[in-house]
């Protein structure tokens, strides 16, 4: 049998993510336009290194109809002629002819791609000191100790990768931001970065702490109506914009979770934002203010991003744009979407997507989040928001992402970002050809069951996890495994699982529809209507707005609690069918790869199977219901995973050696 | 719903056994026979306590046929009559009245029983520091330190429980023999327990170290044809039999696992047995001489008994019974019977059956052994052996047992060695409705279906430990995990589990046919025929007695892999499906009770999916085949159970604690 690797030069470690692979010694006949550039010479670069097709010309033109980054790719008689109104449109195209040269596609008549947004972000959650919030491969690979002397080769590599899935800029540092990052000193290492990045298209974007002006010059005040405040960031935007001219501007999290903000000095969220952006303004900066904040109020969770900002609505600047995460309380595995979207017309909003899988397993699970998106998509109207934005899952991990398919999850953001219509198959198909599949004969059926593992995997850890709306049962800090029963005293309310499943011998559920919390009345009239009967209301979301009994009864004719107990053990079901049907994969794949996978996938059908024992069994307490009998009974007593602690921080995946352990 | 709580005055805590609850005010008419005896009285009172039915009348008579234990009972207009040769008879006969009460079976014309053996014995591998040799139920119950000046109420409970089901001999303690227990000191705490046991029909005996001669009075060999051990050996009977007149006799483990033994002194087994039995003959005692030997020789250790004893057939005096294991290796969860069985006609043989679970999940594992040893008497005629023992799984424990199922294989014992025809269902349903079930409304589905599980159970360990003739792959010591890949250095071949197992990348299984070690050799010829074949060799016992490769078809069509993967996998789900028909119980036991086994059972479904991955990882990487498609795939990594190590002793069960901590 012709196995990948006797078809291969090296083994697959994943550090070459999708990028193209040079050809030794390659003829490509390459013309590059007249007016040469930096992008442009890389655009050359790559295909002359990999392309193994006819002579491609490349042209500037001008074409209002392709946007910014938009492009043609025309193959003809002896050549194929790729044009774009931009450098970063021609090297686009680049990645787009060597992508489809390596999944083995025949160009068609014509390729003609325009984004579907300008700005496509990775928002990095990494710190100074290079731990990672919520990340789960290694290390932040921004080395801040050697910059700017010491360049890693990574940052070009993490360019191109970013470049050739269409992502053109990059929030280097953590929305719980130190204030340090806009120091000098800082400042000329973001530099050394942004001078890598720029070639390849690539913006970069600071997190500012609002602060700032109090913690690095001592200010009394970071008041945004206070005239030296105003000067401050006045002055240090110059700063900036002299050492990165191109510098894409802030992003801000704001009098939440703790951070400081304008409501510290009676300011609202809008008067610091457009403060803000008014000092970036003059350099072509922008603002992105989120919009994840909720207060230690009475009021719903669910409701307080929208109490807080949709009476904003007009007054932003124009180069502020809000960021909203895409669901109301923050990136559960299922999450309606946040009723802000489409609330407040007179203000561009853009979605912030969570790649990292803070809530979805970490590194541990595989979970395929392009479905997600594209459900988010599926309620939202793409062209309603202004930008795309996720947060990183990028780390020094050899293979960058911890989890060999979660550098999938990457290259989906990257693809929708630019395109929300591409559907999670295809993207799949794309990513796979690309890397692990990537000179291995793999047969289509093979190809077809990954893919399909892929796109049920979302629902899988939704399943296993918290299904029919159910949202935030996790253990306190790390988010892993299961803590429905999580009571800190003295802890805020909202940070407790029983905030959220609200189980009680009556019944489970959040009450948030019209006689409940009303957080239902932040949604437009038809589909509030919708939601707020229980029997239309879409089952995904049923405990998500309504606290309803036990017994029940679905339109499925099944209980709530027999429902409840068989979505779990469908979860269960699924890590186990996708850990049989990746036996399949052996022949093909590096079997370094293949076993990476298949104990990854062991860890999964453990983690489903501790979430679903951990979360029947915490419920059936308050039910005193029987479980069906078509579930698999549960392997764990209650009492024994009550005293489970894996005592890892919020940057730390646990590895099976801890997970055996304290189990 | 009428529960068994609603029912019942007290909780269940299985202290009482199947012993018959007393009645309050109880107006039972009984009338005995004018010879009164203590055995007498103690019917007269179980009877006068308990049983609620038409007055009885206890007759001594004089009828062969019913030998010397056999009773009959006769229902007649206004009365039941009870008649037996001997006190213990009648004994047997008012405890059968009072199960049959309590098991609401109304009584036959007649009911005539004579008990298959005369000898139905409980070993008890109990050493005099209270430790108990594979015993998973607590300390031993023999306070030695506090006997004879005070006696412990659980000695008359535990000999009223073995008279009601039938035994009439327990040997106190462990073959493994410390000759302190001959010591005068200790003679005279032995005598306090049999003047308890005396009473119920029960006869003690000990096991006697062959080395006590020197060790207990320095004599300067035991060699059994030295005339100072001659006398010391007689001297020895006289001092016990002036204590306790009806003293049962010796059990002696010799020349095995570092016994000492007659062979130290190049004399025969044999030669052992008969100086011993010469000793005891003049007061009426036996000598049990175990046949359970294996020396660190070439030859296969299933083979060593044989060759060792078969050929001293005819030379055992008439007081020596040569007990022999029910199968010719030790215990394992399936053993083929024991050839020894048949090949000796001119001596009497007994059978050694282990009632604790050393080899079967120790307390933890639901394993109800009837089957087990069913399977056996459908080999070896009941006829063609004089009389069996069982090494007891007797402890401290509240509930006697450990697991409270345990109890039901102390019970079956005693009922098989009364009769070996019942069936294991019969005895099943007799214990349920005697303990757990007792006084509870269990609806007859619900019996039936705990009966269900009682019959599957030890198939189901079979499959999951150990299934088509595979045997010894225990954890080195404790004999509780998976070890298939033990391997200690320096450390006894016949030790190891590979030696068992023979796995390599040919294939699986010890050659004992013709071709291999002949072990087959030693059965009769049509059987031995049969299994030399492997197309004909009983599909339970083919790796037992053959190697085959791994891609070998069986008659069903599988290969040997497949087939393998199966029944590792039917191990898992019949012990999942056992856990989901204990649920249907829940209303009719007590909770704390119910509680408890479906803990167990937890514990019992993670041990089978440990026991699944631990040897069908290992035996594939010698195979290098992949699962069938219908099998669940593995949940754990090999290397990660190789370094399980529970650091428990050959007297502990490891706890669920233990368990977690250490996976």
């Amino acid at each position: 049998m012709l196995t990948c690797m006797s078809a291969k030069a090296s083994v697959y470690d994943g550090s070459r993510l999708w990028l193209p692979q040079p050809v030794e010694n390659n003829a490509a006949v390459i013309k590059a336009p007249k007016s040469s550039s930096a992008t442009i010479n890389v655009a050359t670069a790559e295909l002359r290194s990999s392309w193994t097709g006819a002579p491609v010309e490349m042209k500037l033109i001008k074409d209002k109809s392709l946007g910014r980054d938009g492009f043609i790719i025309t193959p003809g008689k002896d050549k194929v002629t790729l044009t774009a109104n931009s450098a970063p449109g021609l090297l686009y195209g680049a990645y787009r002819l060597l992508a489809m040269q390596t999944a083995g596609k025949s160009l068609p008549n014509e390729i003609r791609e325009v984004p579907s947004y300008d700005l496509r972000i990775l928002n990095h959650w990494d710190n100074l000191d290079r731990t990672i919030e919520r990340g789960y491969s290694g290390s932040s690979i921004w080395v801040w100790d050697e910059l700017p002397a010491t360049i890693s080769p990574r940052y070009k590599e993490y360019a191109r990768a970013n470049a050739a899935v269409g992502i053109n800029g990059v929030v280097l540092n953590n929305v719980n931001a130190s204030s340090s990052i806009l120091s000098a000193g800082y400042l000329h290492k973001v530099k050394a970065i942004a001078d890598i990045f720029r070639p390849y298209g690539i913006k970069v974007y600071l997190s500012a702490n609002f602060a700032a002006p109090m913690q690095l010059d001592s200010l009394p005040t970071a008041d945004p109506l206070d005239r030296q405040v105003i000067k401050w960031w006045k002055d240090k935007a110059s700063e900036i914009y002299r050492l990165i001219p191109d510098f894409g501007g802030f992003l801000v999290k704001a009098n939440s979770e703790g951070q400081p903000g304008p409501c510290d000095f009676d300011r609202s969220h809008a008067q610091g934002a457009n403060m803000m952006a008014r000092a970036l303004k003059p350099h072509g900066g922008i603002v992105m203010w989120r919009a994840f904040v909720y207060s230690p109020a009475d009021a719903d969770r669910a409701k307080q991003a929208y109490i807080e900002f949709q009476p904003l609505d007009g007054q932003f600047d124009d180069n502020v744009i809000v960021q909203i995460k895409n669901g109301p309380v923050d990136f559960q595995p299922r999450e309606p979407y946040s009723p802000l979207f489409g609330a407040m017309p007179s203000t561009d909003c853009m979605v912030e997507f969570q790649i990292t899988q803070e809530y979805l397993g970490h590194s541990n699970h595989l979970a395929y989040l392009a479905p997600m998106w594209k459900e988010f998509f599926s309620y939202v109207n793409p062209k309603s928001i202004k930008a795309v934005a996720g947060v990183a899952n990028v780390g020094d991990d050899t293979n960058w992402t911890g989890h060999p398919f979660a550098q999938a999850n990457w290259y989906a953001f990257g693809r929708l970002a630019w395109n929300p219509a591409l559907t999670g198959e295809d993207i799949a198909d794309e990513w796979l050809s690309q890397t692990i599949f990537n000179g291995c004969n793999v047969p289509a059926e093979i190809t077809a069951e990954v893919i399909d593992i892929m796109m049920r995997s979302r629902e899988a850890v939704v399943d296993y996890m918290m299904p029919m709306g159910l949202h935030h049962l996790f253990a306190f800090g790390h988010h892993y495994g299961p803590e429905p029963w999580c009571a800190i005293e003295g802890g805020r309310p909202d940070w407790m699982p029983s905030y959220y499943h609200r189980a009680d011998s009556a019944g489970i559920g959040f009450d948030r529809s019209s006689k409940g919390s009303n957080a239902i009345g932040q949604y437009p009239d038809n589909l509030a209507k919708r939601l707020d009967n229980p029997a239309l209301c879409p089952e995904e979301f049923l405990l998500w707005f309504h606290h309803l009994p036990w017994e029940y009864q679905l339109p499925s004719g099944d209980t709530l609690w027999d429902s409840l107990c068989r979505h779990y053990e469908r979860g269960v079901v699924e890590t186990r069918d996708f850990q049989r049907r990746w036996e399949h994969v052996q022949p093909y794949v590096d079997p370094a790869l293949f076993d990476d996978i298949q104990r990854r996938l062991k860890t999964q059908v453990r983690d489903a199977i501790w979430w679903k024992d951990g979360c029947l069994l915490y419920f059936q307490e308050l039910s005193r219901l029987p479980f069906p009998d078509d579930i698999t009974p549960p392997v764990h007593n209650l009492d024994d995973l009550k005293k489970v602690n894996l005592g890892i921080s919020n940057f730390e995946c646990p590895t099976a050696d801890l997970l055996n352990r304290q189990r």
